[in-house]
């Protein structure tokens, strides 16, 4: 049987091209005991592989999740039809022994089985009810101790992750601040994902923009971007501020030995006496499903909107991955085979 | 009766300047009920004032603590030989209510009566038994986490409160690794301070330093200075990495509205999923003598050696404080009347 896959041809620099990557087409080897054939449905493109993918040797296949449908089994946890969500990097097929899958943070990643969806599209597996949901449910809850009333300020706002945390945090009683890069973000933070406030943060001034939303100061920053806009967020926060680092979207297409600057954060950081804490969402595996259950229940509610980026056609993964540098996306950028 | 002070005739702009402060001589007032006569014995100069000096009015006396003698007392809490450390300002002689004097960060801050010192110089009330003290005990005990067997680095290494963090580091079982910006320091941090390493990071490659000093990476971060070699410092940190944001004198002769640039720390702040907290030593009041009991216990076991810097002579104290962003203090930067 056929398959494709993307292999890197060239490490990125910058931007990430089309010609750093190349399709191509393989013939799968028959199953052997314990291997199983899955058939990507959905595939996952997201900001952290442009930055794993630089480490890994040229020809490599990309990393990634997906939503697999099970075509063919000779292993006992897996059935045919099953639906599972699994780090098969970018493949359209693949024969493996799933018990041998790895994750890219390192360990193993066994395919884990989905229950039945019901109504929610099986793409939520890669999104609210996957690992972005978690990162904002684990990255908001357990890090920043976010108390009512308290006001958050989100960049990346209108990302796969963002989303989520501003609208978790309203839940949660807090004022919600945004931060995106276009105008028709901004208008769906506000209309649509009920953020108190949201700003163009190519178009107006930060420090100001927050002097009006935020009179009482920040407590709380979920920083998707890092650079520039996270030094002044800092400085608009109130003493013993929380600042989860979840991403650094605006480093990753440096080189790595000679990272961009940014205004100092330190006398901020002394001064607010703030808490900043990085962190990779994976660090919660033992409790997953605490977040999945929290977020599909908040979707059952009409509480938590997911907004999703599906582009159609296995061949454009390569331009959904690139999209995503150009901040083409709202919500999560989702590829459907 | 005469006393001297140092006002602040210009806010320091870059690093401070002699013409910036002025002593001027002023006839104090006859005590009131409730007032004490204060004569300060020793004085203290930190970084720290630079900052805080930029906030006050033309005019304002200089902020600090001193160790002072009640000469002459209308307060019943004071008797005429106490011993007090009082948050005076740079002033020889002072006439104050007690109950009236405020910290310079903010609130009420009564002069503190010290017990009999025997034979530990009055001196050590601002260092090891004061705020440098309690800075460097609090400061690694509260936020990093000290597990004997990991790795600590400290910057400011020869400083007040660094060369205490270092050796309470190694009273902790940790590796403690120091910088510091002259060799004369260096060779104090290792041959009296018991310093595992000590390195000068105007003249040796700090990541080089490291991958020699620390080859299965850094655990703790106790930055004193920020900028670029706190971000360099970073990189070289295990997963789960603490930092304390104790200082910033990198930045304290900086213009506050256009900070010098370091390379950004959210890239490595996310990967190895750093925790990194800013803190002023005051937020500790509450359990204050803590501190100052462990450095005195430990004082005693010969476990903890204190540096001094003592210059003589009240009007040198603007000397003294220049001398600090210099780096000509090794240890705790003092002034005896």
């Amino acid at each position: 049987m056929k398959a494709k896959k993307f292999i890197i041809k060239k490490h990125f620099e910058g931007l990430p091209k089309k010609s750093d990557l190349e399709l191509v087409e393989e013939e799968l080897p028959p199953l052997q005991d314990g291997d199983v054939l899955y058939e990507a449905i959905f595939l996952s493109v997201d900001p952290y592989m442009r930055l794993v993918a630089t480490r890994l040797p040229l020809g490599s296949t990309m990393i990634g999740s997906q939503v697999a449908k099970v075509i063919e089994s000779k292993h006992p946890a897996y059935k045919v039809g099953d639906n599972v969500v699994a780090e098969l990097g970018w493949r359209s097929r693949t024969v493996v022994n799933p018990d041998d899958v790895s994750s890219p943070y390192g360990g193993k990643a066994k395919p884990h089985v989905l229950p039945n969806f019901g109504d929610i599209p099986l793409s939520t597996a890669l999104g609210v009810l996957g690992m972005p949901g978690n990162t904002a449910w684990f990255g908001l809850t357990k890090l920043c101790e976010p108390k009512s009333g308290e006001t958050l300020v989100v960049t990346g706002a209108a990302g796969a992750v963002g989303s989520l945390v501003g609208q978790i945090g309203k839940i949660l009683g807090l004022k919600v601040i945004g931060f995106a890069g276009t105008d028709e973000k901004v208008k769906i933070l506000k209309e649509e994902l009920n953020f108190d406030h949201a700003f163009n943060y190519k178009t107006c001034d930060v420090t100001e923009s927050l002097k009006i939303a935020a009179p009482h100061g920040v407590d709380i920053y979920f920083d998707n971007v890092g650079g520039t806009i996270s030094s002044i967020i800092m400085t608009s926060m109130n003493t013993f501020g929380r600042v989860a680092v979840c991403g650094s979207i605006s480093a990753y297409n440096a080189d790595p030995k000679n990272l961009p600057l940014a205004p100092l954060m330190q006398p901020t950081i002394i001064f607010k006496q703030l808490k900043i804490e990085g962190f990779i969402v994976t660090r919660w595996l033992n409790i997953w499903m605490e977040g999945i259950h929290k977020n599909l229940e908040f979707m059952k509610q009409g509480k938590l909107k997911v907004k999703e980026t599906i582009l159609k056609g296995f061949e454009q993964m390569d331009d959904a991955f690139i999209g995503l540098f150009l901040g083409e996306n709202i919500g999560k950028a989702v590829i459907e085979v």
